[in-house]
């Protein structure tokens, strides 16, 4: 089974409970995913230095998942040996109250990378969708009445038209977006829940109310396929994927990232003839200065 | 004639050569327009307050023109008066390097006034579809090929889909936009002009450059037509106001901004039952002090 396997573009619907949260339906290798891993961070980090370079689009990376799913550790992983430089991590927490002040994608707006950089958001503008939809926070909105008195479903029904909207007017303007669903199964995240309980290095990643959220899953994994089926696109795919196996989601995202520089195909740009008489008279120059 | 008549909101075609640039055909009385003016402006203040104590709703009025035609002086006369702590004016020059490598929402989304303030763009993303139209900017974009090699009516009716979809979004985010085409006549602008040129005290207003915009002046009235043709709205109206005679202009501007004050409806907040009992402790407890 093969990335495309995971790839939601619009063309075909998700149905969560019938994807796989491992890796043994694709029948894979360990140490050839791991290796082939290697082999993608290398070219990942290739590609990246062409696209800064290149400046002429920007790549915008979304990872959202329930927790424990291996968000952070993803980030870290894949993206580690690419040039600091041309990458900004955002971590998306509960929004501040002059951000609850503004429209939603203020906040997203003013982190969009320049062109040539990429940027991963770990979660994004999708929990004003998924969170937000969950506990019903719309509710709670100090907003217009027409914003406020409408029912949850045409609130987020509109709200995926805007995101939607968005994300073309990013494909429009030199963007390409990645968005990621890291697809954990429950008894994984019990699995992990424990681990952050017990090893006292990790009890910061723990905190009471993971378990008010883990009580919610059904209504999450309800949110998630809707929210995933109404957004999904061929300009702004999701990729729903395998999140019970690090090295497997390792692997698989890095495709996924691969796959987007890929489609961007960034090159160095070429001077134009007389800027290139230029650099022949700069050399010149420069070897002028040692006589 | 009143406002009404020179407000688009997609329901009626702009012809613009058919519209005044002074009150010749309304005949009013200058005296009795600048008395209302003044009336005017004290309900825009005190419709301001309720506006910021209130905080659901924002409110974004935006200013286009051929130059001349006194969006400066009409932010000062209109806007003077009211209390500044909850008006922004954001003049919007030629974009950055830094502008130009993102989206062209970009800027605009940094500036978009939390809720309960009024924000007044002196030029704006329309910019994006009226100069960067008439003198092809798009052509000289940095960007991917899909944006840069797309023809250009396309490539702007696009940018008017973009444009129509994100004041969408703001209405949707409790927003409200009022659009404004100040209508100068190209002899009342020559006339500024020589004064501008006259005037020691005004010379800081000309550039030579602003005869080459003169002289493209058609081609800008064309696309103007085709703008507000395209991206009026009832939620995002606008209102191409005769601007051959300041004190009409003012007069106009000032009962749009009412217009649209008075659709929010502000209100200052009502104490809930408790809060007031506790506003009744407080007042105890400072009364107490004295003794």
């Amino acid at each position: 089974m093969s990335l495309k396997n995971y790839c939601f573009d619009g063309s075909k619907k998700l149905d969560l409970e019938k994807i796989p949260t491992n890796s043994k339906k694709d029948k894979v290798d360990k140490e050839k995913i791991i290796a082939k891993t290697k082999e993608n961070q290398e070219k990942i980090s290739e590609l990246q230095d062409k696209l800064y370079a290149d400046g002429r689009e920007g790549l915008i990376i979304i990872l959202q998942a329930m927790d424990a799913a291996g968000k952070d550790s993803t980030v870290k992983q894949v993206m580690s040996g690419v040039n600091p430089t041309g990458v900004d991590v955002i971590s998306f927490k509960s929004p501040s109250s002059e951000e609850l002040a503004h429209d939603f994608l203020w906040r997203v707006n003013k982190v969009i990378p320049s062109r040539g950089k990429i940027a991963i958001f770990n979660r994004s503008y999708y929990e004003d969708v998924l969170v937000v939809q969950v506990k019903e926070f719309n509710k709670t909105y100090h907003q217009a009445d027409r914003v406020i008195n409408i029912k949850s479903k045409p609130f987020f029904e509109k709200r995926y038209a805007h995101i939607r909207n968005y994300e073309d007017y990013l494909y429009d303007s030199s963007y390409r977006i990645v968005k990621i669903f890291l697809n954990v199964s429950k008894e994984k995240q019990k699995e992990r829940f424990l681990e952050r309980i017990d090893m006292p290095s990790k009890n910061w990643k723990f905190s009471s109310g993971d378990l008010v959220e883990r009580a919610l899953w059904d209504k999450y994994h309800e949110v998630y396929e809707d929210v995933i089926n109404n957004t999904a696109s061929k300009e702004a795919p999701w990729y729903v994927l395998p999140a019970d196996q690090k090295w497997y989601t390792r692997y698989l995202v890095s495709e996924a990232i691969l796959d987007s520089l890929k489609k961007i195909d960034p090159q160095y740009p070429v001077m134009p003839g007389d800027e290139q008489a230029r650099l022949d008279e700069c050399r010149q120059q420069l070897m002028n200065e040692d006589k």
